[in-house]
């Protein structure tokens, strides 16, 4: 199918301008003062937001389906019905104080892509199916990346519906007073999945690429230390007799930072949090407790990096005669990406003369669970400074441009041109 | 005056049980289950403590005054009363879930040195006075070190009188309210301070010593550091961009600790509280501040600390990419005790052949407070561990019989014997 389809693929173009329109729009619900959107999930905002966009759908030719977790479909029939879809989708739920593109962008691209295929009267062999995530963000109401989640049986439907969140209210209320509490059974099968995003990091930016070929998602290990040395008084205590927990914990942090290093370039060590005990200002830290997140792309070098850990933490704290718990709290294997797909997105790439590299995503996307269960891909764009999460957020119209048209000939290569 | 009073130096012993049982007796009141106590000042036990240990200085024929800001002096009079007392004494205020000794110990040695006198019929030249100081661990009410920080200047009575407890009492009405509301004017010449104390570090026991001759009380410098990166993704963001404010905090940590190393045996070096911005297990710090605390014997070694301190800080900014400010909030210069006060402790213990050896207070005490106006020294004794400021705060009863007598000998060297 897919040799069949690059033969005949038309020389089509999105119309760049007509996407970034649709996105400024998007952004003026839920606008910020300082520029970035505020449309948590399930707020009045969403709703507006969805309805906006669920318009643009129906005006766009789609059929349009909301499940029972507010999932939103707009389906575009091929010549083969009976085939599942190719689809594509993102979110237009935010953080608090976040920005115009992450996850609109997937959205708007898809739209366009839609829209590009009506100018042109191309009929897909298989049907195509834009899909709008429910609460990816996961800012109000926890598990992130509900929608997918659900869709792909990480979570079940119950667990979402009955979420709450820190006011008490629930997903299965809060659906239903915006008007997305839809009847449809959630999941069905699923042909490829392609999510356009924008990097949320900076490597594309600092390598003047415009297109990343993700690759897939990195694994990721977490970790919680508790590091146990003695509580004495910073001033009679001698340098030589302290057991201090937090020079002890300056090591690990270091140890940690250097098994990332070591493991590059998908490697990735962090402590995001560190608490130091009884935490005053003339006593010598007794206890500190802090976080650790590896991440790799292959599962037998994570186990690596996780060996060496406890290892260098052996170490340590002998050296430091203190106590040093390490306990593993969550194990996200690595996902790769269905090599096929990724594939299409890099002769796309290549055909238009983008400048792409290959990439990993290190951030969760609703795509990461779509490949759990579907083959699916991303494409990344690049973002300002790698910023993201933030209302400063920011990419270039000729970037999200790109980025959708191979979209477009990645989706018509998958379905196929009908005859 | 002390060649003459050493030549004529009676062969006196403190009775150690005595001093012992005075201890346990005042430990009954605000006693804990763990074996501690808490008498915390100025609250109705720190009353009754008051009025137990006031009996026992009445019982010993002592004249009692209590001054404005709640300080009690027990006089024994001398052959010549026109001449400033030697004075002892230490504090009966404890910390809230304190030990038997911090404090209790300088006071009781005090009374015993008094008892041995009364049994032996020995009248001093100089007066003799025993000190109460009011709220010495300000643990309710703050400034810490109240009564001799009043007494020498520090700070105003009114200051005193108008601070209030976290529930908003003031010091002037919880006087009143134990009946210790005195009203004697604050501060009087004293010809010498002796305070004999557990030693509240663990130096004493590690050299197997029994009396630590207390040289002086370390200079004290605290910072306030600020470590400013860039907060990003732990996910998307590669190692080698990265500007992780923790990885710099952890070498600025070691640096601090270092410098305490390197200015040994008097050099200290303590970050005690550190903090990590945005704190999230996923997110690379992009902001710590945490706080320094440098200590020395002397001031010039203090100066160069601190100037290592800033030229380390800012190459590990420039390392690192991270910018580091670093605010000077505190600085307490060494106070050394007078010189020929703590011979009087060296020479004693030696008579008595004691272990003895010289040391620094690296705590506040009210002596401290007292050598800044008038001759002051410290008799250091070991505690268990180096344990302080805690219910299982542990001194072995022949330790502080050995402290008392060494006390004894000093004031009698130094108010002399009646002729």
């Amino acid at each position: 199918m897919t040799d069949h389809a690059e033969r005949t693929l038309p020389k089509l173009n999105v119309n760049g301008q007509r996407l970034w329109q649709s996105l400024m729009d998007l952004a003026q619900i839920g606008a910020t003062p300082a520029g970035g959107n505020c449309r948590v999930a399930l707020t009045a905002a969403d709703g507006q937001g969805r309805d906006l966009v669920v318009g643009w759908l129906k005006q766009a030719g789609l059929t349009v389906t909301v499940d029972q977790v507010g999932n939103i479909f707009g389906r575009r029939d091929g010549q083969e019905n009976g085939r599942p879809p190719v689809m594509t989708g993102s979110h237009i739920d935010t953080q608090p104080t976040g920005g115009k593109f992450d996850g609109c962008f997937g959205v708007m691209a898809g739209l366009e892509v839609i829209r590009t295929l009506n100018e042109a009267n191309i009929v897909t062999r298989a049907p195509l199916e834009l899909a709008i995530w429910t609460n990816e963000e996961g800012a109000r109401f926890l598990p992130i990346m509900m929608g997918s989640g659900v869709f792909t049986g990480r979570h079940t439907l119950e667990e979402a519906l009955e979420a709450r969140d820190s006011a008490g209210l629930r997903v299965r209320d809060e659906l239903a007073a915006i008007g997305y509490a839809g009847t449809k059974p959630v999941g069905f099968p699923v042909d490829a999945y392609f999510e356009a995003h924008i990097e949320q990091g900076p490597i594309l930016e600092a390598e003047d690429k415009v297109i990343g070929a993700v690759g897939g998602s990195l694994g990721m290990r977490w970790f919680q230390v508790v590091v146990t040395g003695m509580e004495m008084h910073a001033g009679p205590t001698p340098m030589s007799v302290r057991k201090d927990a937090l020079l002890a914990a300056s090591e690990l942090v270091q140890s940690v930072i250097r098994i990332g290093r070591e493991n590059g370039p998908h490697g990735r060590g962090t402590v995001g949090v560190l608490n130091v005990h009884p935490g005053s200002r003339n006593v010598v830290p007794g206890r500190v407790d802090f976080t650790v997140d590896l991440r790799h792309m292959e599962t037998t070098v994570l186990d690596a990096m996780e060996e060496r850990l406890h290892k260098v933490f052996g170490q340590i704290a002998r050296e430091h005669g203190v106590a040093v718990e390490v306990m593993r709290v969550q194990d996200n294997p690595p996902t790769p990406f269905k090599a096929e797909l990724v594939q299409l997105v890099r002769d796309s790439a290549a055909r238009r003369g983008l400048a792409q590299m290959d990439i990993v995503t290190g951030a969760g996307h609703d795509a990461v669970y779509m490949a759990m269960k579907h083959p699916a891909a991303m494409i990344f764009v690049p973002c300002k400074d790698g910023v993201s999460h933030n209302e400063i957020e920011d990419a270039r119209p000729e970037h999200l441009e790109a980025g959708c048209n191979v979209l477009l000939d990645a989706m018509i290569a998958r379905a196929g041109i009908a005859a």
